[in-house]
């Protein structure tokens, strides 16, 4: 029983401020679904763990999709007839439209307006807005400035370029004992944006090296790609080994302070659906269940028919109903270290469950054994709660009759998973309890 | 994809002052479930569809029941000693017990008064009583005038007659490309009663009318016969080809203000109960749902162990659950257009549901389809609501594995069964979607 | 149909009475796992039935279990400097920690305080304690003295014995006509308590002296055991034919006025199960059901994995819930006839419907037969509510297609087994419905 070590030998809150740490470095970079500021964070994550990073030409057939052009940008203002510059992508990234074409114009301010994009309803946040399929070009831009825009005579300049070129994404595999594989993904095609989702690539860099680090039993694939063209084209580049994939998680919107929230897997019952609201049922605070659809993240690629991965999404409050989603308020500030420190830990647990909910065998079956006299009794390290841990030694004696993992037991219990997998750990210490499965 | 052009087609409204039409004409019959009154009532629907009527002589055995003799019926009266028809048949048909006897009497108030039945709790209004299976005589009125009858000589008239005959019933049968058949069933045997049965009888005409207009997948066959006696009839000269019928629905009260119900079939989980549900879910108001139970009216025969069809029943206020039942009060005010138009409506939607919920496959199962490129995410015409449009695009995508019908897919996703439809069969127009079953 | 018959004929007060005197002579006695106070308990029992005494004896071993040495106890006191008794088994036997080692010593307060046992929450009442794998000794005292012991020089004396013997209990076996067995177990061990479990013991003995009068198809067995070392005892000496056990049920805490509880047996949808639920669901007063778990009374023994018997546990208040659990106020107070009365009736509500709940087949399953030709709608005698009893009627007759037995009829229609039992007793007697099963 490694979990509940790991659990104890690590400290989440540790952690959570080198997830944030690293978030503060990768916050300036502009990313997008392609292009140099993927490569600056991918190489930034490699000084943390061992990544792997993935080249793929434009043009590059992946199922139904082809590798867009390389998009990379320099520089991008619009200035008034005065010469001053009053929108400027270095004050901000999200103030162009990822994936403008490159552009030098001047246009009337009707002419601009069509290529101005604000939030009414958040005057003071600039919002963020993509173009990665159809080409053309914009700014975004608060909305109060917008509303007072003079007529005038602008220049507008994007100093950008879509070249046949790459597209990359990072890859780690950590290897256990079992080929079967737990993937991690998050995507990193977002510019200035914290929680969605420099949280997600910041916990999952932090958990891959982790779990390097101790001894698995599973093996653990990450990835940092691209939304959407990512997963596709890591899925068309690996799908005979895609069914080594026995449980999976997205990871987005990790450090925000709302509550933790799981959408299941197409499948629905799959362990990985079962494991996270076992955790979270037991994490103390509200949460929030939902059911599989196929709008969302990457889980929409991995749940595709054709694939049907068990792969859930884990976030706090889900894309769309947090205010600053997808606006320059998704910052620094709407990221904080404890909501990090709180999803990092729910993670510790649902890994905990995967590596350890075997099937064990109670060896005496036949009425309950004599307790007593094997000191099964006594309280144990760590655990105050003697009454849950006798009653969870029961439970797993009652239920290992070789159709129960744990995580049933869990379940049927109604008792967190961490006093079921102790109480294994000391029953198996003696003649009552083996585990079942090799 | 017809159902949509059908349901936008046709207009529930006209339909609903036709029906309403034809109440009024066949208001006046005194039905029973046997004699002249049955059979000029389907020589009226007659006049709407090619109905074919069957005679089925007296005496004729039916599993456990006979054929009962013909009744008939000119006039009935009680007159006091001053010769005053204080009750007469020709003012409301409901005045005679149905099936009473022939009788020519004098009587006192007291022999008279066990031959008298009233309601208590509505003074003013004529009860409606039977006595097919046990020979007797009676006069139903209203309990305030029944209070105040004097101490008299009261003359008894019924000019009827219970004969060797035949009991008719009608049926029609709308071809479509399957031998598989939905039934539609409605009793007749009701004298002047509007929402018990004759709404039943109109929106069963005019729905079949309509069917025979188009082209269907499914056989629909229509049944217009007496209650209990009536489908026990058919099942019994039918019994061979009962098991042609895949759904079916009993239609009772479908013209009053109540809540549209469905008592669900024996099986509990037919795709008719799971249809019906899904028109009632979406249609914007309140509705209910009852579990079977062996009570109520013809559904209890087709439900029964022997055929165990998937036939439910379709009401708005069931039976014995509005005061005017089976009173004189159940009248040409109690039903009303609007309300007709509204379960004219929602037996279309169930045919929708029956008629298109065929499976697809998705023929690029791996990963979305790049949607883009295909020009399906257009406003569609006649959706306003692009978001639900959408979502059920790929909804209709991810769940076409082969395993699930549209109907699971409106289920599953919680979307209108027209949204459904309506990605599909857009979908269907790319490459993107193929038809499974044949 | 016995049960109705069986339910209607015994009259449960008169029982309750019976069984309330029974209690009153078994008070004073002083119980425990073995020694003579279970004998004298067993002896009184056979009074009434012809119950079978087995003596194991001590080192048997039993699993994982081996039978302990005999205890048994003449007196004990605790006297002050003074030569005054101020505490005397004598007046409870509670005062002395069951399995208590023979002691005779002067001690200080202070060490004579270790092997003192009080309940604060309650200070005038003695709790009961036991140490019976660990030898030791003790003293129970109501809270209240304990805290106003004086310093002095105590004598102590306890005059007990742990000796080579026997482990006793008592088994009645009723034969019927199946080799199937359903199980009544109680515990006999505790001393002076008497909702835990003379309530249980007493109702066991009148309910199976009621049995051994009446044909039964089922044979029953009751057990009358010491807790956990008896059922396990039981098991291990009988484990070949445990397997006949087709339904069981645990009983104690049958007295108090608390609501009745069932827990249910570790497979959750034994017929046992459904049963009892169907029984306190139309008893008219709440109750509460609990799932299984592995802590409580001896289904934890029957329940254990190696056997899996469909033995849930049948109570009021459940142990622990009640403050007068494990004290001296679980006395001739907290337990009266009225409960008692209510807690056989529901035992005979359950015998009824294991004993009664066959397949039937309906002979005329096409369509409803013509009940009016059979007399069937008459009101039958002893049920005033003749609405429920033709529903039943209509029930019977369309579920008993050979795959529901009167219990899945119960459940289905929401009726009570009573009326649905009685209507196939009465439709049993047409040529309409025969029994299925042999």
């Amino acid at each position: 029983m490694e979990a509940q070590t790991m659990a104890v030998r690590i400290d989440a809150n540790q952690i959570a401020d080198r997830a944030y740490s690293l978030i503060v470095d990768l916050y300036p970079i502009c990313r997008s679904i392609t292009g140099e500021g993927v490569r600056e964070t991918l190489r930034m994550l490699g000084k943390h763990i061992a990544l792997e990073v993935h080249e793929v030409p434009t043009g590059t057939h992946v199922f139904d999709w082809v590798i867009p052009r390389e998009w990379n940008i320099r520089d991008a203002y619009i200035k008034n007839s005065k010469g001053e510059k009053i929108v400027d992508f270095k004050n901000s990234n999200l103030h162009v439209v990822n994936y403008s074409a490159p552009l030098q114009a001047k246009l009337t301010l009707q002419e601009l307006r069509e290529h101005l994009f604000s939030d009414p309803t958040h005057p003071e946040w600039i919002p963020y807005r993509t173009s990665y399929y159809e080409e053309t070009w914009g700014f975004c831009m608060a909305h109060r400035q917008l509303a007072e825009l003079p007529e005038d005579e602008y220049e507008v300049f994007i100093d950008s370029s879509l070249t046949e070129g790459q597209l990359s994404y990072g890859e780690y595999f950590v290897p256990g004992e079992l080929a079967d594989e737990v993937l991690i993904s998050c995507h990193i095609c977002h510019p200035s944006l914290c929680n969605d989702n420099l949280s997600g690539i910041a916990l999952a860099t932090f958990l891959s090296k982790h779990l390097s680090q101790i001894p698995l039993r599973y093996s653990y694939r990450f990835l940092f790609v691209p939304g959407a063209i990512g997963p596709i084209t890591w899925l068309a580049q690996n799908q005979g080994c895609a069914g080594r994939i026995k449980h999976g998680l997205v990871l987005a919107n990790l450090g925000d302070p709302g509550t933790s929230t799981y959408k299941k897997s197409r499948r629905g019952d799959a362990m990985i659906d079962r494991a996270v609201q076992a955790v979270l049922k037991h994490a103390g605070s509200k949460y929030e269940i939902l059911d599989f659809s196929p709008y969302g993240y990457d889980e929409r690629q991995y749940c595709s028919p054709g694939f049907n991965l068990p792969v859930g999404l884990l976030t706090r409050t889900p894309h769309g109903r947090f205010p600053q989603y997808h606006t320059s308020a998704d910052n620094l500030d709407l990221v904080q270290p404890p909501y990090l420190a709180d999803s990092f830990a729910k993670l510790l647990g649902v890994i905990d469950i995967l590596e350890h909910s075997r099937k064990y065998l109670n060896t005496n079956p036949h009425c309950e054994p004599f307790l007593g006299k094997r000191n099964l009794y006594r309280p144990m390290g760590g655990f105050q709660d003697v009454a849950t841990q006798q009653l969870a030694l029961l439970w797993v004696l009652n239920l290992s009759d070789g159709s129960h993992d744990l995580l049933d037991i869990c379940e049927r219990s109604g008792l967190p998973f961490t006093a079921i997998a102790r109480a294994a750990e000391e029953l198996a210490k003696t003649d009552l309890l083996v585990l079942k499965d090799s």
